[in-house]
């Protein structure tokens, strides 16, 4: 396993007038082949920065990446830094020039003066080709290091990474891919928690060597084990994972690359069930999610965005009396939402959120944050309210959503948990 | 000007299972405030690694802004790795403790054990409160230098920045921004196509010093501006923005902070007209964007997600004869739904999707990205087709999403191009 740190070099990566999508571009291809990300740094054109920082990356690392800076105007820098880095002379290759001129006759055009600082790489280095434009790579072997320079433009780097430098890294610095990534993926506690729950086996696992992160997002907690290939016992590590996946019990809702609507979507189809959502305080955020996932029409019917009054009660039949006296967010009003679109849909199961999102619209008991859910079936209705204090409007949206798909998940895995249960729809 | 590194730190940031949304967006703060970026690093969850950056950066910025490993679990690093950085010791904080503890009572929880190295700060530091989560951020001012820590998960990120960080930096070691930003932002049309608009005046605002950059992002293209604040003539800058605004004409959909969905409700809220969505292929994406927006609820009235035909045919009212004939993607199907949903929900406008958003579903004629968009008011129905190949799923949902709610911002504007307008509804 090889340590690599990679280097983004340009004033406009910094000034975020580009993203830079060329870094984890790299970094996906670097650990596909199993090999360790050390550091990621960016940095703007100056030529002493530039240098400074592959120094640091020769006290450290294996390989070098660096991108951008290869061009021929005068904030391209990497060239020279490179090799007053390394302290090797810059020398000029014929083949190279003749590269370059034949690039621009081929277009009917003259190669520009400027770009003869292309043809020069520093003492001991090898070009690599450019299909695309004239910036030659720079591959530059010391002892068993090696610094490599590419192009900035994606579609350039793109190219010559896995022409050139992917097979070359191979054959002459990486070995196989020395470990195996595992997530498990929760929902409806937080990262506390998770840890809490599994501190019986966490010391095991890290004794064992494999490394542990906790990932909190967006209402999610997402557990990411890497566990090295060469571990000799991997039966150990498989009954660790069962372990795991007992303690957290109904909260562990995926694994890998499973998500929130796709696991409901599985679950609906197995059990050959249909939704219908009715959505005040979401807005259509539970469909948009529900029908991300393709294949979705099997399973989803549809729905309807309740966010006037009126259409809560000429849609869904949520009573006057109802909106009137408990109010549009109301347990009471959830359930009816649930119980409407079932009936309009003639879904299996009704689906509902109202609440508040905010910044405006609380009222005394009801804060921004305070939400409620509600989900009907031929056999029962039930509703929880869900309170997310202090978030902005788009977060609550978002994770009201996400509970609501949760609410039903349970429901589906038989471990519902609500705040009132009613056994026959009333 | 101040120099401002930012350090994201997080093995998940490494192995490329998180993607790091929160660097740029500290980045673009930061900017926005007129300040320069020197250097972006990414480092994994090593205490002595992150001891190291910490130690570089301090060589080189005024203020360390340094993200992630502030939880409470094992491989949340950054309180002690900043402490050894400065050689601080780390001490308990009764208050933080206890709004630790507040914080899981609220919840009707107790405070796991773990939760408590949460409560030390390295001596000297100001503690950044949290509202969101149990991480509270870190201020530890060093003469004239400060390094700011906070937490990781995005949303708790974003609040605390704008909430405490950033008028406590203004206030305390910001200069006035030497330059200001004038975004513009431009939907349906590509940046090739906006550069050749600007022409005839790109030339002369670079000559008065001013920086441009084309940004693209999904649909929209935003010209971001920088002007230099002592730019002597000013009055040349406003003149020159009136051309660009003219050039780019009812493309131009806003500037600044304003977003798509935003313009829409201004729009509607300015003519004191409603709207009801009715959409198949976005599942409900429109009327989450249209809610994104606080106080929608003055001209949303609601929606439909007619994902299933019997839907559309239930409760849009769409002819069997259309379905069977014309097929559920189809202008005379959007046409239907927009009429149906305005019918429906007696609103001044209907807006419908119908389209394919793949990657299965496509048919002879109409393949993956076919999107069809209907608009109805009691004067006037109208249809457009749009097409957006070679994309996912999502980016697909998006585009229609986005270009449905931009057929009725030119609808409002008087500026409506469509494949075919009925003057009377049908």
């Amino acid at each position: 396993m090889a340590k690599v740190e990679i280097i983004a070099t340009g004033n406009e990566l910094l000034s975020c007038q580009v993203e830079n999508t060329t870094t984890s571009f790299l970094q996906n291809q670097v650990l596909s082949m199993g090999h360790e990300i050390t550091r990621l740094v960016t940095i703007g054109d100056d030529k002493e920065k530039i240098k400074e920082v592959i120094q640091e990356a020769l006290t450290r690392a294996d390989v070098v990446l660096i991108t951008g800076g290869l061009g021929s105007t005068p904030d391209d820098l990497t060239r020279e830094a490179l090799a007053e880095a390394i302290n090797h002379p810059l020398e000029f290759r014929t083949e190279l020039w003749a590269k370059i001129c034949e690039f621009f006759e081929s277009r009917g055009r003259q190669s520009p003066p400027t770009s003869i600082k292309q043809a020069y790489l520093p003492y001991g280095a090898t070009a690599i080709p450019n299909s695309v434009g004239t910036a030659a790579g720079i591959v530059q072997p010391l002892g068993n290091q090696v610094i490599i320079a590419l192009p900035g433009p994606p579609e350039e780097l793109r190219e010559m990474f896995l022409q050139w430098v992917k097979p070359f890294l191979e054959n002459h610095y990486f070995s196989p891919p020395a470990w195996k990534n595992y997530t498990l993926k929760v929902f409806g506690i937080g990262e506390s928690t998770v840890q809490e729950r599994l501190s019986s086996i966490l010391g095991e696992w890290e004794s064992s060597g494999v490394g542990i992160s906790f990932i909190p997002t967006a209402g999610e907690v997402h557990l990411v084990l890497r566990v090295p290939e060469n571990v000799d016992d991997q039966s150990v590590f498989a009954e660790l994972l069962d372990k795991a996946q007992q303690l957290l019990g109904p909260d562990l809702y995926g694994v890998g690359e499973e998500t929130l609507p796709g696991k409901v979507g599985e679950l609906l189809q197995t059990k050959g069930l249909t939704v219908g959502v009715a959505e005040s305080c979401t807005g259509g955020l539970i469909g948009s999610y529900i029908t991300d996932v393709s294949g979705s029409s099997a399973y989803f019917l549809g729905g309807v965005v309740a966010y006037s009054n009126d259409v809560k009660k000429t849609l869904l039949g949520v009573g006057n009396q109802t909106l009137a006296c408990k109010g549009a967010v109301s347990p009471e009003t959830a359930l009816e939402m649930a119980r409407g679109i079932r009936r309009l849909l003639n879904s299996d199961i009704g689906l509902a959120t109202t609440g508040i999102a905010g910044p405006t619209g609380a009222v005394p008991g009801k804060p921004v944050g305070t939400v409620y859910v509600g989900l009907a079936t031929p056999s029962l209705s039930a509703v929880k309210k869900f309170f997310f204090p202090g978030l902005g409007r788009l977060a609550v949206k978002n994770l009201a959503a996400k509970s609501a798909l949760d609410f039903l998940r349970r429901y589906l895995i038989n471990s519902l948990e609500a705040d009132r249960i009613e056994e026959k729809e009333s």
